[in-house]
Formats: structure tokens, sequence, C-alpha cells
């Protein structure tokens, strides 16, 4: 049987490892045999794609350049790895994957809708995530969050604005997905945490 | 007044450096300023991904990875390198440009011309060559010339039967375009830079 795909998403801050972690645990609690992947990246070459567009560079980066590189790299990890995994019946489990794209270059970048769904259309096919955990969140209150943790990079240097449009563009996509779950990301750890087995056990109880 | 925009097409072998300095000279001597440039590459990530398509990987690389890597260095050289020197006046001359994708990602590995057209959408928009030189020449006497340089990369590894469907797919765009010279590069180097001089010669004369 195909595996599932699980996808979680969101702003930088708003508690991806955290619900990857919690997912991780409920998943190994019930013997499900999973991989763990993230995007750009999860591939050798994947890898190397999202050191050069998170890097800062001697040039700017046009935005259909970014974009391009993004699905690259998605193209080589469903190649190879995701497509792989779920035909052996093993569950994917993705920290982002394509609304990212579409929230960030799309939302952010302000490339069309018709540009980001060419690429879906090419790279994607008809392959599309069971389950998307949004965890949303202000844009403020996640950026805070990451320059807690450290230095940011190219892209999380942007100005406060692109990352609102980047969460509009998120919700958007929350409010019209049928295989979607928002979490309030704002709110208290434990709550957050309790929003998310929350979800997956309702998800859980539904595929298995 | 917008630059003109030449590009060099063609197999491995088919002389395209030879056709770049014969550019090069007659451009020079009708002091027209102009750039040159090559494909993929042309800026520092362009080159990035230049080493990275054409290099040897620990993992297969899917089809739909090199197009959308070959489109993102595309996407770079033109926004930072090609669009600015043709608004400033400078005639770009360009070593492979969007035919080269339509050829090797598209006839040699069976990528789809829907495919293909919308990259070409998404990151020619409406840029066009002005003079397309193609340098049609039979691969197995490309290929023979090219061995004798040195080392083949990644894609000139293929088999011949990859580069028939791409010199396959060059005489049909180059059939079809009213924009493109055919030059017959497998005679004697003397001949194929004279078809090369003529076919320049008659766009100067049409053009300045």
């Amino acid at each position: 049987m195909q595996g599932k795909f699980l996808v979680i998403e969101g702003l930088e801050g708003a508690g991806k490892s955290t619900a990857m972690a919690e997912c991780e645990t409920q998943l190994a609690a019930r013997n499900i045999p999973f991989i763990k992947v993230r995007e750009p990246g999860g591939t050798p070459l994947a890898e190397q794609l999202r050191l050069l567009v998170k890097a800062e560079h001697s040039e700017s980066i046009a935005p259909e350049t970014e974009l391009l590189l993004m699905y690259a790299a998605r193209a080589q990890l469903l190649h190879n790895v995701v497509r792989p995994a779920l035909a052996e019946g093993k569950w994917v489990l993705s920290d982002r994957h394509d609304w990212s794209s579409q929230a960030y270059q799309g939302g952010g970048r302000g490339l069309s809708e018709k540009t980001l769904g060419a690429l879906a259309e090419i790279v994607l096919k008809d392959l599309k995530p069971d389950l998307i955990l949004y965890l949303d969140i202000d844009p403020a209150q996640g950026l805070a969050r990451a320059r807690g943790r450290g230095e940011l990079d190219r892209i999380e240097q942007e100005a406060l604005s692109f990352f609102e449009r980047t969460r509009a563009q998120y919700q958007k996509l929350a409010a019209a997905a049928d295989n979607a779950v928002t979490i309030d990301a704002g709110a208290e750890l434990a709550v957050v945490t309790g929003s998310i087995r929350q979800a997956l056990t309702e998800f859980l109880t539904r595929s298995c």
C-alpha cells in the first residue's frame, strides 16, 4: 500500500521543528514506517541547491532564479526519495513542500499564480500531500523567535512586509485546501503541541 | 537603441567556439559594442549551476531537475547581464541559449513541448534572439571532435541516440524559425567559417 505524505508548513519561527518531532513521536508510537525530509534539500544535489539559494551572493538573485532553484531541488527530492518511499509503503514527513514556494515566491516575491501553477504541474504531477499541518503565526512574532535562534539567511532577512504577504498567501491556500489543518502557532507551546497531536490523531484514525 | 541578440547553437564539436570567434571579429571590425556570454553560466551563480549540472553526482539527476537548473541559470543570466546590456545598446553574443534546452532536455531527454514552452514563457518572456546561427553536424562526427579535445562531461557522455534525438529537435526548430540560419558544420573548417561570415554579413547589412 502507498505510504502517506505529511507536510509541515509555516513561516520562520512558527515551530515546524517541534511539529516534526511531535509527528515523529506519533508515527513511531503506531509502528508506522516513515522517513523525514526537508525542503529545499533532502538529496546530495538538493542540499547543494539549498546552500546556494539561502546564501548571500555577490549579485542579486532574480525572483525567477530563486523559484526555479526551489523547484529543481523539489524535482530531485520527489524523484529520488519521496516517490520511491511512498511506493514502498513508507510514510513521508516533510518539513516544507510546495506551499512554501507558493507562499514565499508567489505571495512574498509576487510571482504569478500561473507561473507557480506551471511549475507545480511539471514537478508535482499528480502528487498531493495527504495532510498539511499549517502553523499560522504573526510574522513579527515568528521572526523574533527565529532571530533568537541565531543568524538569518538571505530569504529570512527580507522586510516584514515580505513575510506578511507570505503569510497572507499561506492563509489563502489553507482556506481553499481540503487536505490541510491550520494550527494557531502563536499560542503557548503546550497548546500548539496539543493541537498538532489532535490533528494528527484525527488523521491517523481516518487513515489507519 | 536596443542592442541585437546573437546566438550560436549546435551539438558538441559543431564548432561553436570558432563561430563565436568569427562573430567577435566581425562585430569588432564594425565597431559594434558587444559582450559575450555562455549558457549555462555567465554570472557567478549561473557558473556555479553550470558546474553542478555538468558534474557527475552520487545520485541520478531527474530530467526535470536538469531542465530547471538550466532555466534557473538562464533566468539569472538574462536578468543580470543580457537584458541590461541590450537595454544599454550593447550587442550580446551568446554561446548557446534556449534552443539548447529544447534540443537536449526536450529532444534528448524527452521532456514535453508543453513543459519547455511553460519555462520559456516564465524565463524568456518576450526576449527572442535577432539571429541564431545553428551549426548542424552529424553527432558521430561532432562527438569524435569533442572527444579529441579531452574528457566529456555528464551530459556529453550520453549514448549516440540521445544526440541523434537532440539534433533532430535542433533541425525541427531551425526549419520552423524565422530568425535562424543553418550552417553545414560538417564541411571543411574554411568552408564553415565562410558560411558563418556570409550569414553574419547579410544580417549586419540588414540591421546596421
